[in-house]
């Protein structure tokens, strides 16, 4: 039996002989070329090239013919080890490989040779070329030399490798797939969001149809708080530095932290995380044991530095709304209050139609406030709620805030990929840094403990997730439009407007397509938004009082009651489906 | 027939003449005194002296008295007219009214002298000190000679004057009512929100029972913004200051702006108004004649600065949220739109019992953008609206913001006293600045109109109003919480609770007080807290199966089922009662 990491390392192995054989191909149509590097990279593998012209996507198909050419001939791969100086003469006119050679080491060096082709090259390598059999070349970028960008710019070239075709399939099928769901490609045809380099990279503004769907999920998301004995609060968006030095946050975050701005004398920042606001709420009282716990929740909106060459649509961004809620409690009702919290992000993740997920507890980082005493006690107090509950974790070493250890909760989508959910954090530091206090039982003051939970992450990034999770294709409750009215011609409008006036009665979000084009066109471009419901009125509709219902994927429900319809509709969304 | 303007003259220089009363009888009680100056304000007077000690709240009775003797004696003013030659003589040992004195550039001066008191002063004043009927001595402050911190500290007393006793006392009732009102005062009792030194002065945290309010506020103002055609949409809290500068708000509104900060060498500033976001959402289509108008509203949180001097609980702050839209629409639709927004205005001035409102409109300011032909056409257009509806207004002078000129509506509270709320702003500048535009019926390209409009103002003033107006005493289906159930002993909690349960079903807000207090106290401190109802369960209760019923204001409604009470409960709330 192969093991999981044999598997791994066979296939890392096959993607670099892969990037060898493609480094051949491009010698034979560009003679001239000067290669740079050509490693195995996550399903695949990459060569930089140094090439006498600019590669077009149209040259990717000829490369690969080459590269079949050469797997077809089966040549080996065979290993060499020379004397630096024999190398020297060898990739003398290869000025990349060159600047490699002089920075080894090692008096003796390996080459791996196969047919006209040599590399300088550790390896190692298949057998031979005929054991590549699955592969793709996807796509070329720009790339400096060294990654130094006063260095030349090479070309680099990228493909996907894998054992047989069948993966492979999967894998091009899998990759289209999520090209077709990208985020940021779905939310600008269905006009849910858009960021803007004039006001800012990271900054995101929702439109009405993107609006829509957050609010219907801060809606459920407040029931859900209420039922469960949250209270919201809210915050403001800035505050005086000082308070983020108190809370560690300037000391152990800064990086990630807008610089401030002066006020009357006085640095102000704009808000990283909700909870010093939440601090001081509670600590506007005296608080008794018998209160506690006490619950503040926000739709909490920070801003958090990002460079900007990392940012990713609404995967990455700078500003963000968090689910937010702290949750102050005395340390014996810590487990309680994680399990509960638990609960209530599976639930969440219930109604969305996750159905996969991983957990993961973090420890301690490098950089870290409060004793080693303290974390050990808040990672104990996540475990045992783990284990308790008999859930199946990975522990991610150092992964914690700086002020504790937390789980975080990563959801797959249908697509089998994870993303970045629900987290909870236990802290003993803030209470003892801001003296969060309560009175207790026997008159004594104590420190409470702070729960820092979130059950969604953050609105952008779980809509960014929810996108590609459906595809765009948002159940009905979500659809921001979720019946079009498409009356066949200009006759059929006054119908199609009364239908209208009946369906916006149950809150049913209704749009009448009152341009006079033609059904079809209609149709087509309700199909494209992806809009759940069709109802077309015609000559017919109007003469038998009904009308014709279709469905975004062609299927044609037939005719039938504006009043049945109605219900077929509400129970729809009343059952978030 | 006194006309109003002469009134507020005769009360002026009533008041004025009670300064001067005042500022003898101080010399009567403290010879050394120095005097500033001594003007008549809005329903008094005041008068700075420098004295050998710092006066308390108990001089003023004493000070009273003293000028209830000199009004007894019904001593004439007397004007006269010296040289400064003179006039230098007579004030030689007052050093504050030398310097004034030296300052003036005639060389004649006016005197007015009653009984052993002189004072150089312009007038006019009344007769004789006996028309000073009706005065009350309210309270002390400290006031720079001159306004300027580096000059001496004199001590300021003011009072009020009247002309009937009947006129002082009805005054002296509604000040005491409206500090006993006080949004402030009542904030904390009521525990609604906090502002904190530590975060930022003027920075308003919203406790769980401040947010239940805004939250049914928001709920309210979306549903009625959503029937009426809006849509919601989200924007972020800062953008590049370059995005302010094309606006004009950097020309125009810098003094309230908060400090830019650097992001990889871009300024960014936290916005101050909420319309560049839409303005951005708005230009990532192409708009057509046929869709407008687009109305894109946001509860959307701004910051401007404010000197910390200004500032006044929730009343006047530097962060607060804007229940705000920006309608972008054709030339020829302003007028509707800006009457359906009056209209929306005046739904919601009724749900919350403002009964009376005045209007303003306010024209072109010295600082504005823009052509003056741009700015008749657009007040022309609002002065057209509130006339078409024949509604009363006055203008309100140069008080138009940089783009463009506005309607404002300002509320009057219970007390008769204004509060600024909803604005109507109509601009031709901004969509000019940023090509805000639309394609009309013949293919061409032409520039959109915007309405700027909140129908409340913020939602940190509006509390602050309704605060005020209601004292408080806020309507069931605004109070935080709506029954606190009350068991007499603690083998009545189990009922209780169970009663909680069944009321919580219906979304209605209760609390069980399961302390083990005495039924009184409870009861008391419900009433502080000014929960509507009370709920009191006991033996007999518990016999019957019924609940006995109190109202805050100590009326006993007597015992019903669970059920009667439920029902009565949601009818109140259903009506927002």
């Amino acid at each position: 039996m192969v093991s999981r990491a044999n598997e791994e390392h066979r296939l890392e192995t096959l993607r670099h002989s892969a990037a060898h054989i493609m480094a051949q191909a491009v010698q034979c149509l560009f003679p001239e070329v000067k290669f740079g590097i050509g490693p195995a990279i996550e399903d695949g593998f990459y060569y930089d090239f140094d090439l006498p012209r600019a590669l077009t996507p149209d040259d990717l198909p000829v490369i690969e013919k080459e590269m079949k050419e050469i797997t077809a001939q089966n040549l080996p791969f065979i290993r060499e080890d020379v004397a630096k100086e024999e190398a020297r003469r060898l990739f003398a006119d290869q000025v990349y490989k060159s600047e490699l050679l002089e920075e080894l080491p090692d008096k003796q060096v390996s080459l791996y040779r196969q047919g006209s082709f040599v590399d300088l090259c550790r390896g190692p390598h298949v057998d031979s070329t005929g054991e590549l059999k699955a592969f793709k070349l996807t796509h070329i970028a720009g790339a400096y030399w060294r990654g130094d960008e006063k260095r030349p710019m090479l070309q680099r070239v990228y493909g996907v490798a894998f054992e047989t075709e069948a993966e492979l399939e999967d894998y091009l099928f899998r990759l289209a797939e999520a090209n077709k769901r990208d985020h940021r490609k779905l939310g600008r045809e269905l006009d849910l969001f858009s960021i803007h380099e004039v006001a800012g990279p990271g900054l995101v503004h929702w439109h009405p149809k993107g609006a829509v769907i957050r609010h219907l999920i801060e809606d459920l998301w407040e029931e859900e708080h209420q039922k469960r004995g949250y209270e919201i609060v809210y915050t403001p968006h800035i505050a005086k530095l000082s308070l983020w030095k108190t809370s560690g946050h300037w000391d152990f975050y800064r990086e990630n932290l807008y610089p401030p701005t002066d006020i009357e004398g006085q640095e102000y920042i704009i808000k990283p995380m909700n909870c010093l606001g939440h601090i001081l709420i509670y600590k506007t009282q005296l608080r008794s044991y018998r209160r506690l716990p006490l619950r503040y929740a926000e739709m909490g909106t920070v801003y958090r530095y990002e460079r900007s060459g990392v940012l990713h649509g609404l995967a990455r961004v700078r500003g963000f709304t968090q689910d937010d809620a702290h949750i102050f409690c005395r340390p014996d009702q810590i487990e309680d209050e994680v399990g509960e919290v638990l609960e209530l992000a599976q639930f969440m993740m219930n109604v969305f139609g996750f159905k996969e997920y991983q957990l993961f507890l973090s420890t301690r980082p490098e950089k870290y406030a409060g004793t080693i005493e303290i974390w050990d006690k808040a990672t104990e107090s996540l475990r045992k709620v783990l284990e308790t509950r008999q859930l199946i974790y990975k522990i991610d070493p150092g992964e914690g805030v700086f002020y504790g250890p937390k789980i975080d909760i990563k959801l797959k989508d249908t697509l089998g990929r994870s993303w970045q959910g629900p987290t909870i954090q236990v802290d003993f530091n803030l209470p003892q840094r801001f003296n969060v206090s309560y009175i207790d039982r026997d008159g004594s003051e104590q420190l409470a403990v702070m729960i820092h939970r979130t059950v969604l992450g953050s609105m952008e990034r779980f809509l960014a997730c929810l996108v590609e999770h459906y595809g765009g294709n948002f159940p009905v409750w979500l659809s921001p439009i979720q019946v079009t009215i498409i009356p066949i011609a200009d006759r059929h409008l006054d119908y199609a407007r009364a239908a209208a006036t009946e369906l916006k009665k149950e809150h049913i979000r209704i749009e009448v397509d009152d341009r006079s084009e033609r059904m079809n066109l209609k149709i087509r471009e309700a199909q494209l938004n992806k809009v759940p419901f069709m109802v077309i009125v015609g000559d017919r509709e109007l003469k038998t009082g009904t009308i014709s219902i279709r469905l975004k994927s062609g299927e044609d429900l037939g005719s039938m009651s504006l009043l049945e319809f109605k219900e077929k509709v509400k129970t729809t969304i009343d059952n978030k489906l």
